[in-house]
């Protein structure tokens, strides 16, 4: 049990955004949410699995949407107690704790300033380790746990109850209809379990992982040895895929989603190369001059050179100098129930999964 | 008080098929929910808006989507009881009545079976009159009644509550997406309100007038004097507006709407004329020759030229003899509220409203 306060909250938005693999949201839209709630209402009790009591009532809450809409629209703030209430009702009980649903700039900082601005304390696990696109594509489906009751609401004041879904994925499929017609983002309260399911089912430590990387990047030039470069892929644990500077963005937004392309020309070592980078909210495919060297699920991830900061699927833009780096997802995703669920073949990629580590070598 | 059985739900299904204006579903298909309901769990109590309680809670029920799908799509049987369970602990009580929405071959029906299959009675009332294609085009909106807590349920098994919206437009703009991505029809329970309420701001003894009116078609050859058309007009009060044989059927089925015109060509003494009718699930503008005889909010129905039952909009087809015939809309449609909710200029029509009665006399 420890508590986040502001300087957390800077490093976690760090990290998350580099875990957040392209998607979750803008990390400084997502500070701002979680520093004001903080400043206002003093700083949020962070719970380890380990501390939550197996028959507590835990919930992930998140916002749904195109990043780039989330960016421009943010939340309300009147939101989360909507959520709370709707959620409680109809589990028949009071939300005891929330927690992220995904890593990422805005989905790892909304359940800080929820939970701030509410008094509740979050728990430190997600359903992805990472930020994936759809509703369903979290280890709770792969545990058998369903979407609803699930809340949605929005900054104008519409409010629904998901009451029962067919599958995670209708879940989906409808709560992305209802956010389009609200204006394109939306935040939603979903997979309600208890204590014991996060436990079982939850990626641990999340939370904690981004706030060091987040700390890592911060202080990456400050290393008495190696390149910050290679400091950075050494905390990560990354892959370098490709170094290069952005020549085009190829941009959809369609269904609430963010689709499209990044293209490279290689610097650096990479001179004479090109490499792109395709996207459905978060990175789901790189290639260096055609040849895949990362698919989803393993996280592709574009940082600044200079920075080593992430650069989300919202923010690429033309002449921007990125490093391109794969990290290794967690291994659940790697099963046959995860790749079912967010394997390439999912996202309309004609070729198997093959881990990252093996990729690169081969190459 | 009393008891809808076979025969009524014939007469009712053809009147309320004429109210319906093109829209509310098709007759055949409504004739057989209900029916089979009725058959297997007995006949439904009809009571008058005087005959309920000033405090019982009443909840219209109706089928939601563009009609070519509900006609093909129908319902499950198992959404009554998951409307009624979602809506009736949205309200904190039981719910204690049905009563249709509007009027229409489907949505005329829905309600008995509901009624049939949990053991409720209906109310012999709705918000319409009529049809209309939107949930925000009722009496209850004029008098302030929030559509929310709304149920929507489809036949595969997800369930929705529609908790708070910001207006009923809204609700009935999410509903429409969520209808989309069910499949392109669902279950609705929406705008719960007191007795008081229904006896306030309902249409009243709609059940009654359409059973009237399905009676008076079904015998409309057997009076003693006058043609059948002029039987059909004098106890409809409709306007005759043009006889024609359908030559063209101008169809698009967007946003889980039948948008459409159909095309006629003057039959008898209307040889030598052309038409038009013009739809959004329901026909609301009429032309002959290109001048305007009839807008909504006054009733626009297609009857056939020989047995006088309404011709839906998803049943127009090329070749079918039909009499289009205007009626005039309930008074309080023909208020500035109701006009800013279903007039020609909500339809996107550039015309100000003038009374079907009046534009057939200066022609």
């Amino acid at each position: 049990m420890r508590q986040i306060g502001l300087q957390e909250i800077e490093d976690i938005a760090r990290g998350a955004a580099i875990l957040g693999s392209g998607g979750g949201g803008d990390p400084y839209i997502g500070k701002l949410i979680a520093i004001s709630a903080v400043k206002e209402c003093g700083p949020v009790t962070l719970l380890s699995p380990d501390e939550v009591p197996d028959d507590w009532l835990c919930v992930p809450i998140a916002m749904m949407g195109a990043p780039t809409v989330l960016a421009e629209k943010a939340n309300g703030g009147t939101e989360y107690k909507a959520l709370y209430d709707v959620v409680s009702t109809a589990c028949g009980r009071r939300l005891q704790a929330f927690m992220p649903l995904e890593a990422g700039g805005v989905n790892s900082m909304l359940p800080i300033a929820a939970c701030a601005r509410l008094g509740l304390p979050m728990i430190d696990a997600d359903g992805m380790g990472r930020a994936f696109p759809e509703l369903q594509m979290v280890t709770f489906t792969i545990g058998g746990i369903t979407a609803t009751p699930m809340g949605l609401a929005d900054e104008k004041g519409n409010t629904l109850l998901f009451h029962k879904t067919v599958s995670n994925k209708w879940t989906e499929d409808i709560a992305r209809a209802a956010t389009m017609v609200c204006g394109g983002s939306v935040s939603i309260c979903l997979y309600p379990m208890l204590g014991s399911d996060v436990k079982q089912w939850s990626i641990r430590d999340i939370v904690t992982y981004s706030e060091q990387l987040g700390r890592q990047v911060r202080l990456v030039k400050d290393a008495v040895s190696g390149s910050p470069e290679e400091n950075f892929l050494r905390f990560t644990q990354g892959h370098r895929l490709f170094q290069g500077k952005i020549t085009d963005v190829l941009r959809e937004t369609r269904g609430a989603f963010n689709f499209g392309r990044v293209l490279l020309e290689g610097i650096g070592r990479d001179k004479g190369h090109v490499a792109s980078v395709t996207f459905q909210n978060e990175n789901y495919l790189a290639e260096v001059d055609g040849r895949i060297l990362a698919t989803t699920p393993d996280l592709i991830c574009l940082v600044d050179t200079e920075t080593f900061t992430a650069v989300p699927t919202d923010a690429v833009k033309y002449g921007k100098r990125v490093l391109v780096v794969g990290l290794p997802c967690e291994p659940l995703w790697r099963t046959p129930e995860g790749l079912k669920l967010v394997g390439p073949r999912y996202f309309g990629l004609d070729t198997e999964y093959i881990p990252l580590e093996d990729r690169v070598c081969t190459n």
